[in-house]
C-alpha cells in the first residue's frame, strides 16, 4: 500500500504519458486542456487505492482509473455548458475558451475514450468494468437531469434531493472503488461492500460540500463561499431549514431564495442565520456523520486485514475532516 | 434470408418494444421522440442482413442493430445542435422542441445506452462489438470535427473531403455490417471484407447524397434540393468543379459559395451549370460507380454462397439506384 499523495503522483504521471492529442486538433486540444487543469484526482486515486486494498498492484488499475477521470471530466465539460459556467478550477471552461460545439463534441469523444481504456483488460474484466461504467454513467446523466429539473421546482423533497446527489456524485465514487475490486478479482461480496463504502462516503462528501459552501473557510474552501445561496440552490441545508421552520419563516426563506441581487453579502448572512437557527446546520452535520458512519460500517463486513480497513477509514476521516 | 422490408419490420417491432422511457422524463422523452421519428433504418437493417448472410438468425443481431440505431440518433441530436438545425425528418429537432441542454444530456444518455445493448452478448462477443463500436464512434466524432473545420477553410483537398465523409458516414455503415459478422462468428477475413463492403458502399452512398442534393428529383429526394449550395457546402461536386475549372472560373465559383442570399434559385441554377460544364457532375457519378464497384469486388473474396453475394449486390444496386 502507498500513501494517498503517492497514488496521486502515480496517476498524474500516467495521465501525462497518455498521447490523447492527435488530429483533428480542434477535437483533441480541449480534451488535453480539461484533463490538465488539475484537481485532487480523488476518483482515480480511489480506483488505485481500492485495487491495492484487494491485493492487486495499483499499476493494473491505471487504465480504469484513467477511464474514471476521463468520464468525470466529460461530465464537467457538458455540465459547464448546461450551467453556462465561465470558470472551472479558476480557468476558462472549454466552451468559453473554444465554443459550445467544441465542448459538445470533445465531451462526446471523452465519453468514448473512457470506454476504450477498458480494452486493456481481458474480456471478462472488460465486460464487468464496461457494464458497471455504463450503469454509472447513465445514473450520472439522470442525476444531472434531476438537478436541472429541481432548479424550476419548489416542491423538491429531501429523499429526492438525496437521490439526486447519489446519482450525480456518489455513484461515480462508488464505481471508481468497485473497479479496483473488479481488477483485483476479489469476491463479489467485497466488491459490493467497497461500492457501498464509496457510495456512502460520496454522499457524505457532497453533503459536506453543501455545508462548506455556506460555512466553509474562504481561505481553504476553493470555491466562492455562499455560491449556492447566491444561485438559490435548494441544497440539503435549505431543504432542512424549510422543513424545520414555521410556515411563516419558511415562506420568508422561499422568498429570499427567489431573489437575484446586486450585493449578496446580506442575503448570505440572512440565509446562514436561518440555517443555524432552524437547526438545519446541525441536521446537515448529523447527516454527514451518519453517512460517514455507514461507510465505515461496511468496512467491518469486508474480508480484508484490519490494517487495510484502517487505511480506508483514515482516508474517509481525512476527506470528511477537510474543513480544518 | 429475408427481404429488406422484412428486416425493417423486424427492427421496428423490436425498437417499439424497447421500454426506454422512464424517469426523469426530461431525459428520456427526447430519446423516445428522436427514435420514433422514423427514417429508413438502413444501418440496423444492415446489421440484421449481415448476420443472416453469415448464417446467424437475425434475432441474435437485434440488440446490436439497436445499438447502431441509437448511436446514429445520438449523433443526429448532437449534430443538429451544432448545425443549429430546426428540422429533422420534417419534425422539430430535439433542441428546438426541448432546449439545448436537453439535447446535450439526452444525446449523452443515448451514447451510453448504445453500449448497454451489447451487454446482451457473451463476454468475447461483447468485447469485440464494444471495441469496434468505440473505434467507430471516435471516428464519427473526428469526421464531424473535420466537417465543422472545413466550413471555415478554403483549402480543403479532395482526399481530405473523402476522409471526412468516410469517418462521418461510411465507418458506421461498415461497422453495422461487421457487427452482424461478429455476432455470426464468421471468419476474421469475412468480417473484414464485409466491413470494406460497407465502407465503400457508405462512401458511394454519401457521394450520391452530395450529387442528389443538387440534381435529385424534389419529389423523391426528401430533403430540400440545392440545400448544400444554399449553405455553401464544399461537397465533392464543388471541389471537383474547382479542380477542373480555369483559375478565373474557379474564383467565380468560390465567390458564389461565399454569398448568403434572399432568393437562392438563381444561385442554385448557376452552381448546377458550373458543376455540369466543368465535368464535376460526371466525375462525381464516376466516383460513385467506382466505390460501388469496389464494394462489389470485396464480395468476390468472401467465402459465402453466390446466392448471398447476389443479395448483397442487389441491396447495393438498389441503394445506388435510389435516384429513380
Amino acid at each position: 500500500m502507498h500513501a494517498i499523495h503517492q497514488y496521486q503522483e502515480f496517476f498524474i504521471t500516467y495521465l501525462e504519458n497518455q498521447k490523447i492529442n492527435k488530429a483533428p486538433k480542434n477535437l483533441y486540444e480541449p480534451i488535453d486542456y480539461i484533463l490538465s487543469l488539475g484537481g485532487k484526482r480523488m476518483r482515480p486515486v480511489l480506483t488505485l487505492l481500492s485495487a491495492e486494498v484487494f491485493d492487486a498492484d495499483y499499476k493494473k488499475a491505471l487504465p480504469a482509473a484513467m477511464a474514471v477521470e476521463v468520464f468525470h471530466n466529460f461530465s464537467l465539460v457538458h455540465d459547464d455548458i448546461m450551467d453556462d459556467a465561465p470558470l472551472r478550477r479558476g480557468k476558462q471552461t472549454v466552451h468559453e475558451k473554444w465554443d459550445i460545439n467544441a465542448g459538445i463534441l470533445s465531451g462526446d469523444a471523452m465519453l468514448i475514450l473512457a470506454y476504450q481504456y477498458f480494452e486493456q483488460y481481458e474480456p471478462i474484466v472488460f465486460r464487468d468494468l464496461a457494464k458497471l461504467f455504463s450503469k454509472t454513467a447513465i445514473e450520472v446523466c439522470e442525476g444531472q437531469q434531476w438537478d436541472v429539473d429541481f432548479e424550476t421546482r419548489t416542491d423538491v423533497t429531501i429523499p429526492e434531493y438525496l437521490k439526486m446527489i447519489e446519482y450525480k456524485t456518489a455513484v461515480l465514487v462508488a464505481a471508481a472503488m468497485k473497479m479496483g475490486a473488479i481488477i483485483a478479482n476479489t469476491s463479489v461480496d467485497n466488491a459490493n461492500l467497497i461500492y457501498d463504502f464509496g457510495l456512502n462516503l460520496g454522499l457524505a462528501f457532497q453533503l459536506q460540500d453543501d455545508y462548506l459552501d455556506a460555512f466553509g473557510d474562504p481561505e481553504t474552501f476553493g470555491k466562492q463561499v455562499g455560491g449556492d445561496i447566491i444561485e438559490n440552490k435548494k441544497t440539503y441545508l435549505y431543504l432542512k431549514a424549510i422543513e424545520f421552520s414555521t410556515p411563516k419563516k419558511a415562506s420568508e426563506l422561499e422568498k429570499l431564495f427567489s431573489l437575484q441581487m446586486e450585493d449578496n453579502s446580506e442575503k448570505i448572512e440572512t440565509a446562514k442565520t436561518v440555517f443555524n437557527q432552524s437547526g438545519a446546520s446541525k441536521a446537515t452535520q448529523e447527516a454527514i456523520e451518519m453517512y460517514t458512519f455507514k461507510a465505515f460500517e461496511t468496512l467491518e463486513k469486508m474480508t480484508i486485514s484490519e490494517e487495510k480497513k484502517n487505511i480506508l477509514k483514515t482516508f474517509g476521516a481525512n476527506l470528511m475532516g477537510r474543513k480544518v
